[in-house]
């Protein structure tokens, strides 16, 4: 298996110098999913950790609700991950009617909030568990500080899950962030650790619908990312009772959704 | 239609201080494209130049190759738009054997180079047209100068297109690069301006597979971006003979691929 970066030769240039040398890139290969011998998904993601990309993609795309829902789970190691459910576990939660659909929207049309609430998502509880703001704004320094291919490279996306003092539990870096989501969330599906509903995701870039959606299915209370929010992800933490934190740099950061958890230097929290 | 950017309320937060405002940030909703009355594909997008979006995603993705194969395309300003076909036109290249892709692959399975070539991806002339290294340069500041939600936001991407002089022709913004990209085909398509092989493609974040395929299929010689590219999007660039440049940012580049194209100050190229 290759691994997550790789060296090219590049011209490096400024004005008129051209100097060649080589430079690290971030790799990125598809990788096939087989969901009971039948092709399902072909993601661009970067090699490593595919069992778990494959578990957590099931998974917050609602494919499966439950690691023992999985009676297999092979990787040759190829791009390809073959991956056999338990007599009688879920497949497919609705009918698709759609053949294509691109990353951000997943595989059971839940582009809109009703239609996460129509497949069975529901608020989390709205004021627990608390964050101190400190900790909150001390996040990227950790996150970084565990992504060394970033700092080669520049081309990959970082997804860390947090306790709520602050201690790295888990990181994923991939060229896709939903894969690095996926990769995270798989690994606590196949450890029993889900739901994390005690935990903090941190993403190293910007924040779509689709990141909330996927932390939303495993329980995640708490999001925060060193770049902005569209306005679907806030829409939908909002509904959700899902506290997103964007801008989340140089010690400071925008609460956008639940700033009820966040609880101020002075002792309180958010809340007026 | 809604505008590309939207105000919400914000805690700002700084250690103890939480003051409440408003911040600007990106538009996210899910577009439906539905080809000869059936559901094709849901985007999530930001809105605006519907129209160009969905024929640039049914031209990069080879669904069709030339503008008169549409009938029509017909938005309805509630997220859907409709394309007819004209009789006889193509509609898929190829089965579909997966029933889900992410937006990284495209619909036609092409994940890989020799899948691009099967569906008929030829190489570019390799040493035309040639760019001045300074034009190349100063490329950043120009799309950022033409992109003003992006200062307000920080949250959406920007794909431009210039003239191998640097001066822009066109420029789409979204929260999903392959989007910008589309519309930016889109728009060319619609327009009678493809292919676009006097010209240069600059992109305000990372190059990935995808972009680069659909570059390809609009016969762009160059790609500029600020971010870096994936080992994948280098290796096809070097296949197909695409000039491709990352970390174009503060007078300096690096170049992957193609670096003959570049005329540096002193008159000579790129090439030894």
């Amino acid at each position: 298996m290759r691994g997550k970066i790789t060296s090219v030769s590049v011209r490096r240039g400024q004005g008129a110098a051209a100097d060649a040398s080589q430079d690290f890139i971030a790799v990125e290969e598809p990788l096939q999913i087989r969901l009971n011998g039948r092709d399902l998904a072909i993601t661009m993601r970067t090699p490593g950790h595919d069992r778990e990309l494959a578990a957590g993609f099931l998974f917050t795309e609602a494919f499966l609700d439950r690691a023992d829902q999985f009676a297999g789970i092979e990787d040759d190691d190829k791009g390809t991950v073959c991956v056999e459910l338990a007599p009688g576990a879920q497949t497919v939660p609705e009918p698709v009617r759609n053949f294509y659909m691109t990353s951000s929207c997943g595989v059971c049309g839940k582009a809109s909030i009703d239609a996460l609430r129509a497949a069975g998502c529901t608020a989390l509880e709205s004021d627990h568990p608390r964050v101190d703001a400190p900790v909150l704004a001390s996040l990227p320094d950790r996150l970084r500080a565990s992504q060394p291919a970033f700092d080669r490279t520049g081309g990959l996306h970082a997804a860390g899950l947090f306790d709520r003092s602050g201690a790295l539990l888990d990181v994923r870096e991939d060229v896709g962030r939903h894969n690095a989501v996926d990769k995270l969330i798989g690994a606590a599906l196949l450890a029993g650790r889900l739901p994390l509903d005690e935990h903090i995701l941190m993403l190293s870039g910007r924040v779509s619908f689709e990141l909330v959606q996927k932390a939303l299915r495993a329980r995640i209370p708490v999001i925060a990312a060193i770049g902005a929010p569209s306005s679907l992800a806030v829409e939908t933490a909002r509904r959700f009772s899902v506290t997103l934190a964007g801008f989340v740099r140089d010690g400071r950061f925008n609460v956008y959704s639940g700033h009820q958890r966040i609880v101020r230097a002075s002792g309180g929290t958010g809340a007026e």
